[in-house]
């Protein structure tokens, strides 16, 4: 299976890792990792750079498109070149997909319309303007798209696909190879059992550096 | 906070994605990521390169070091250049910590002679041929050193610590703002619950690539 992950500046690199550390691991999994050029790309908080092993002109085709989120998605949803390439490259996939609000890249190209799709908590309801069905659920499945919620949720939707790509059998061992046996410290990763002023505090703060990130004043 | 990363040929990239996604968003957090040269460290499975921006010899000290694992860690454990590294730069930390079996480069050190620590389940009991104490836990304590259990368990240990450090309102706006609300399909990243068949056919296929990496026959 050919598994093409879309990389760009400012993207969460959780994102991207959590899925792909399960979905490297299927068995006859092909990753490359696409951007603008094949080079270096920076993470979102300007520090962490990833590496992509192909510009977007190199690959016209796969069987899995994962896009990641961050702030840097904001840029990529006017980004004709971008859009164009993730609708050709649609065009030849089993499975389009995501992961936070990378859901925003395709719902920008147009593939989400009538469609349920999640995306980072805080964003998600944006997903309307593109015509989806904003959905409050990790992993959201609608047709051949599958979009995962913030960051973190990548982990789940990875596993979710390798069970339903390969069974029982090969998830579970998958799962156990990680030990994804999750222990959070606090029971605060959801916004309806976070505590209000938390999640009250994040939404102001996460709400503006997506206008400032879309140039919306 | 002066957070260093060691990173490596052969390391799993989640080990150090999931901590840094979390520590990074610690206020005051400064990351570097320090490698045998500045540049480009390749994964585990050859595929995902991330960049080191410092060369072991740039960085002397650090208030926080973070040791991730992955079979890579195999060559590290002989290495003399990089235990030196890490013995003089746990003489500068406040807390010195790994993932998966990058336990094993602190016990190599001879950081962890007689304290609890953990590993990936498959590799733990091997922390014992160091002098230290292997502990069942997915985050274990011991003074300033922590060590987490396999892959994933690094999200945990970041979450844990940037509790310890800042407090349940940064812990819970960290957890929050990557939807750290786990929901794995299977609940099999536990050994202990695991299907046997799947616990033991991945027990002897990690052993026999950890004794091929160690150079054991």
């Amino acid at each position: 299976m050919k598994i093409v992950f879309l990389l760009f500046d400012g993207l969460t690199a959780l994102d991207a890792v959590g899925p792909y550390e399960v979905l490297s691991r299927m068995p006859g999994a092909e990753v490359r990792f696409a951007g603008m050029t094949a080079g270096t790309i920076v993470t979102g908080d300007q520090r962490l750079r990833l590496c992509t092993d192909a510009a977007l002109s190199d690959i016209t085709a796969c069987d899995l498109l994962v896009v990641p989120g961050g702030f840097g998605t904001r840029p990529l949803e006017r980004d004709e070149r971008v859009l164009e390439w993730v609708r050709a490259i649609d065009k030849t996939t089993t499975m389009t997909t995501s992961v936070c609000t990378g859901s925003f890249v395709l719902a920008a190209a147009g593939l989400l319309k009538g469609r349920r799709a999640t995306s980072h908590w805080a964003m998600r309801d944006r997903l309307a303007e593109y015509g989806a069905i904003p959905t409050a659920e990790r992993v959201v499945r609608d047709g051949k798209y599958a979009t995962a919620a913030g960051v973190s949720a990548g982990i789940d939707f990875g596993l979710s696909l390798a069970l339903e790509l390969h069974g029982p059998d090969v998830a579970a061992a998958i799962q156990l190879g990680i030990e994804y046996d999750p222990l959070p410290t606090l029971d605060a990763g959801h916004p309806g059992r976070a505590p209000a002023h938390i999640r009250e505090a994040l939404q102001a703060r996460l709400t503006a550096r997506d206008r400032e990130a879309r140039g919306v004043k």
